[in-house]
């Protein structure tokens, strides 16, 4: 009788139990879950400056961030928004400091109305099709393109042709104005407009010479192909040039480049004066880089302003920023002496003889005008955010306290004395005022989903606008302890972070299936101390299921010096499986993992560590998930691939060692490839010639692909792929 | 201590049965495995006919089949063969009954030799990338192919040019001299040489209104598209046309062909006196087939001589065969009486009224010549194999005593009167001499591994020269028990035969895994009374890993008549998996199968059939493998698409409820598709398109490709694949 009792109070402890610890689904721990995710996102504000005021946007219409006071209702603003802006909604932003315009984007539509008086300031339409759009503030002028030309609209609503050879048969051999050299060295666009909107400096790209990687389109009542020129490791690449077009001439100069065609012309900026447009120039072999000054009106050369060489490689990644209060300097970014840091480069100072450094790691610098260092240490400058006018000094966001934190700082360029902006914790960004005094700071820590704050970038204090509560605390979900701390990687010296995630009522005398998600490759990291040590909602979900999961930032990866991601070149993977293994080995040396049932699984870089590990340890890895993979990197694009790995004639060792097609008779375990079907990124040869590879060695992976996805899922192609995911773990480790 | 004994002794005995029962390998029971294939092949000979005389080839020469006696050894042809032809192999045939002469063929190479003398009789070589070569052994000249024009080449070497305006850019717009129609209607060649060989008639085929479908070869340095015209159900078809090609006045002309422009103009032969040729014709809608006689000088259409409708459709698919010893007469089979039967056209026999047939299925037959049947029953005539002109009969296999059965019989055309050649059980294959009054007889039962015999086609009788030992009971394997009998089908009338392979050490008390294979489409039957009941080798490994493996041939597979056959029309899947599911209920009503692990396996045709069987029965079946499956038949081909399911157009209900991309949300179980890459006659567009319609409706199938693959594996593929097939049943079904 008694037992029947405990019996029924244990199962009703277990329903309450079950009750109040709510069971995530993928939608809600995933984008592609759309609002079922939102749902668990902290709470948060939309917020933009109008010049020096704060402002938050919501539904209803904009207010003083900080006063909650109404600046305009959308009931206001809507009666002077034509009705087929606002139709097919519409992004606002309000461009002047000290005007009341709003300016509502829809499409290839602008409109700028006056707050005040509702009166419409500019309607301007791109033509169909028109892609690229640039809109200069200053001028009004707006630059697109249209196939492979370059137009320009005035303010007034003429269209300009700035190009004519551009192809329009859909052959991508010849285009404007678009991004080039593949979106690597920060490049994200190809137009930039000198600071008073009458001169557009622009790329145009020859591909002719590039073959056409060849995709399928099977969503047709026929499958057809298509092509997109794919430059790969050692062929033909593209060449580039950049041109100058004059609004008041409607001339176009082109600027007289150094080096061969097929280097790369990177981080274009202009004087402030429009009257010089510097380029940081870098040879093929991106061991050799130039900063280079250009008449933007006839387009010759004024000369080198400075130069930089290493063994390994250089990155030109960051434009110059120019003083607002003196046109003479500039601020640069340069991994020169070994960590990213500010320099304040000083044209008026030039020198009658170079400066020349030449470090022990090989390298050197030679500057032809005056170089100051700005910001110094064994850390580094994560971005640049801008410049207080008032004080002269720079607002930056570096991980000088700890490598995992990204916090802001302001350095007053004369003196170098660093103020710390708001707390010197977690991962911040910010939106800097027009004059720079102020910032919205948006941050999270391990333990803050959210915080907004206007802080003072003089005195780095302010006011907090908001402090999101734990939505997953709030709604009862049971949330897996997730820490994060260091071990050495396999040089026995360098620290590596990672991040730990314990299955869902963790037990330290069982013995858990583990996991380990990487990456590991440049310009990226996994590990950082923003909200629960930035882990990824598919992380709760296999915690939730029992996994314990370990993400490790090896060498090779993001904000820890050059030496630390250079230690890769020529042989990707081979260090960071080390640094990898360094991880398994800790895993191993804890009760609670169960050393007989490891996982891998990343994407992309990631796939490529997860097929390799796979391959190269198949005693230590019983099951991997490779999405996306770089299978051998002769299939990877030109720009990234000879920039670690130099080009297979030069380095046909590297290549060789790499190459998972050498490695695919070495699989155990279970492997599952997964591949967007029509991935422009990691072309699927790499998983295809895999297959292959395998097929002819015997060996068993499996795969899966998206038909028409790319090199990563969206929407419900997200979740279906993390369902995939975790089933093959499932299906295999558990 | 006793105990142990006993225990010492039990392992012993367990060591001895393994030694005894020997374990297959895949290697062991599918071609891909070679050499350690072919050990455990049965015995056999190669053997041909010379004239009258049996001939038995081997690595030393020819011999007398029958008395073993040498015809030439190797060494005597060696030496009048040249280097260049031996080094790469060759194929040899004797051509001419009453001559000494050898042929040897290599490559585009033909030799032939006076085995008497050793003097080179004829040396011809083709230009190369020659294709489609066509000997005329009567008057020596060869035509073939190069791009897509058609060339005749004399025995003395000159080359013509037949065609000119085929096309050599790649694109097969237009071709010349090959098989059309995609090799439906027993098609499998474009040149067809007069008796004489004088004349040549051939194919001319215009794709260029026919889409290409597009494939991808990864295996070059970046990869590549390549096309194959491929013409969609519903969509534009090609446009073929009839060429007669005279070697004398080196003159074309073209037939005067009826119809419209995308009817089908199949089985061309030759009246014996080279004067006429007759064409089968069939409309696009393939329901309405005439016989026609052309003018072979002039091209000119002479008149009908037979046509027959019906509601599905007609499906010609054999040349007429006219009699050796009248010119006047030809024996056509047709399944006008609703099995396939030979029927004698006399073509001297003109009605001065059509005979006209209206049965009640529907069906129309009008002959305006006699023709008179010749076999008749509810059974099928499967093959003609030829004349015995001694005694004006005809041979040929039907499977008239056993539908199971491929047995051979001799007819008097005069009289009726059908001789029995061979035993009347298992399955027989025939080679019959010059004169027809012998044939050499390969057969198989289900428990004769092979038979080969020289038989008199007049008495039935002969000589036994091979009764192959069963090489896997002499090698020791543990054989499955496999047994064949029929069912009711879903109709409740109609009986399938199926095969059902026990579990190796059967224990009827215990409960199997069940796998089914199926195919299940037309033009194909899996059941036969030949060796093993034709056991496929898989199944025996599938056997010897402990499952029970199901093979049941439903309506809609070969050699059961028209009705049978044709009971899918329109809607195809569904009756055969009614009468798949009546299988499954037999199986479910024995008690050693384990109804809750029930798999199916099968490819092509059975792919669909394994998809459609996973997605509308998922409680039944919980693992699948479908291979290189027609998901939706509108991505499948003309010909054969429209003739059962008719255009999309015209059946749209019946296109949408075969389509698995409909059904795609339906799976629950686990499904595997497995396609080769570059599948040319099921396009991967089936299996992507199926993956997308998963994604999209949340389920998880599983897939996987052989890169380079076509739609089946062969080599070493086939090892791979039948390897990822057990082991996914291992995976989920055990």
């Amino acid at each position: 009788m008694k037992r029947t009792l405990l019996l029924i109070a244990m199962a009703m402890t277990a329903t309450l139990a079950a009750l109040a610890q709510k069971q995530f689904t993928l939608d809600n721990l995933l984008p592609g879950g759309g609002q079922q995710w939102s749902e668990l996102q902290p709470e948060s504000k939309r917020a933009t400056w109008w010049g020096n005021t704060p402002v938050e946007l919501t539904q209803e219409g904009a207010t003083n961030l900080l006063t909650g006071k109404s600046i305009y209702t959308m009931e206001q603003l809507n009666k002077c928004i034509p009705e087929n802006v606002k139709g097919s909604g519409y992004s606002l932003s309000f461009p002047y400091a000290d005007q009341p315009i709003a300016m509502a984007q829809s499409g290839g539509r602008r409109v700028m109305v006056n707050m005040k008086n509702g009166l419409v300031v500019m309607d301007c339409v791109l033509q169909r099709d028109a892609q690229n759009a640039d809109f200069s503030k200053e001028s009004k002028y707006t630059a697109y393109t249209v196939g492979g030309n370059l137009y320009v609209l005035s303010p007034k609503g003429k269209i300009e042709q700035v190009s004519h050879d551009g192809s329009t048969d859909g052959s991508e051999n010849i285009v404007y104005g678009t991004s080039v050299h593949r979106d690597e060295f920060g490049i994200y666009k190809g137009t930039f407009w000198s600071k008073d909107g009458q001169k557009l400096a622009f790329y145009r790209m020859d591909q002719s010479m590039v073959p056409s990687f060849p995709q399928v389109d099977i969503s047709k009542r026929i499958a057809e192909t298509y092509t997109c020129k794919y430059p790969m490791a050692g062929e033909k690449s593209h060449e580039v040039k950049v041109g100058v077009y004059d609004v008041n001439t409607r001339q176009t100069i082109y600027l007289d480049l150094l080096g061969a065609k097929d280097d790369y012309h990177t981080n274009i900026s202009w004087a402030p004066d429009g009257k010089t447009i510097y380029v940081f120039e870098l040879n093929r072999d991106q061991n050799d880089m130039r900063l280079v000054a250009y008449d933007a009106e006839t387009g010759k050369r004024q000369g080198t302003i400075l130069r930089e060489t290493h063994p390994k490689y250089v990155e030109p990644f960051h434009p110059l920023a120019f003083l607002p209060w003196d046109d003479t300097k500039a601020v640069m970014q340069s991994q020169r002496d070994g960590y990213n840091h500010l320099y304040l480069v000083d044209f008026a100072k030039c020198l009658a003889t170079a400066s020349i450094h030449t470090p022990a790691d090989g390298s050197t610098t030679e500057d032809f005008v005056e170089v100051k260092q700005i910001t110094k240490g064994e850390w580094v400058v994560q971005q640049m955010v801008g410049f207080n006018t008032k004080t002269k000094s720079i607002i930056y966001a570096s991980n000088a306290s700890d490598p995992r934190r990204s916090c802001l700082y302001s350095i007053d360029i004369k003196s170098g004395k660093t103020t710390l902006i708001g707390v010197e914790d977690g991962v911040h960004s910010a939106l800097l005022s027009a004059d720079g005094s102020q910032l919205i700071d948006y941050y999270s820590s391990p333990t803050v989903p959210r915080s907004i704050n206007v802080l003072s970038t003089q005195t780095g204090k302010g006011k907090n606008v908001l402090t999101a509560k734990d939505p997953w605390a709030e709604q009862g979900y049971n949330i897996p302890e997730i820490t994060s701390s260091s071990i050495k990687a396999a040089d026995g010296k360098t620290d590596l972070y990672y991040r730990m995630v314990k299955p869902v009522d963790f037990d330290a005398n069982k013995k858990y299936p583990t996991v380990v998600y990487v990456y590991g490759g440049p310009h990226a990291h996994n590990v950082q101390a923003s909200w629960h040590w930035a882990l990824r909602g598919w992380e709760a979900y296999m915690a939730q299921k029992g996994y314990l999961l370990f993400i490790l930032d090896n060498r090779g990866s993001e904000w820890r010096g050059l030496a630390f991601e250079q230690a890769t070149f020529r042989h990707l993977g081979d260090v960071e499986m080390q640094d990898q293994m360094k991880g398994v080995e800790y895993l191993k040396s804890l009760p609670y993992v169960d050393a007989d049932r490891i996982g891998v699984h990343g994407w992309s870089f990631g796939g490529f560590m997860t097929s390799n590990l796979m391959c190269t340890y198949p005693e230590t890895f019983k099951v991997g998930v490779a999405g996306g993979p770089v299978i051998d990197w002769k299939y990877y694009e030109v720009m990234y691939g000879e920039r670690y790995m130099d080009t297979p004639q030069q380095n046909p060792e590297g290549y060789k060692g790499s190459s998972l097609l050498n490695k695919a008779g070495n699989l155990k375990g279970r492997l599952q490839v997964i591949i967007g079907y029509n991935d422009p990124t990691c072309v699927p040869q790499h998983a295809l010639a895999f297959l292959r590879a395998c097929e002819d060695a015997g060996t068993q992976p499996d795969f899966f692909c998206y038909p028409g996805g790319g090199h990563n899922m969206f929407g419900k192609d997200q979740i279906h792929l993390h369902e995939r995911i975790t089933r093959y773990f499932e299906d295999y480790l558990k």
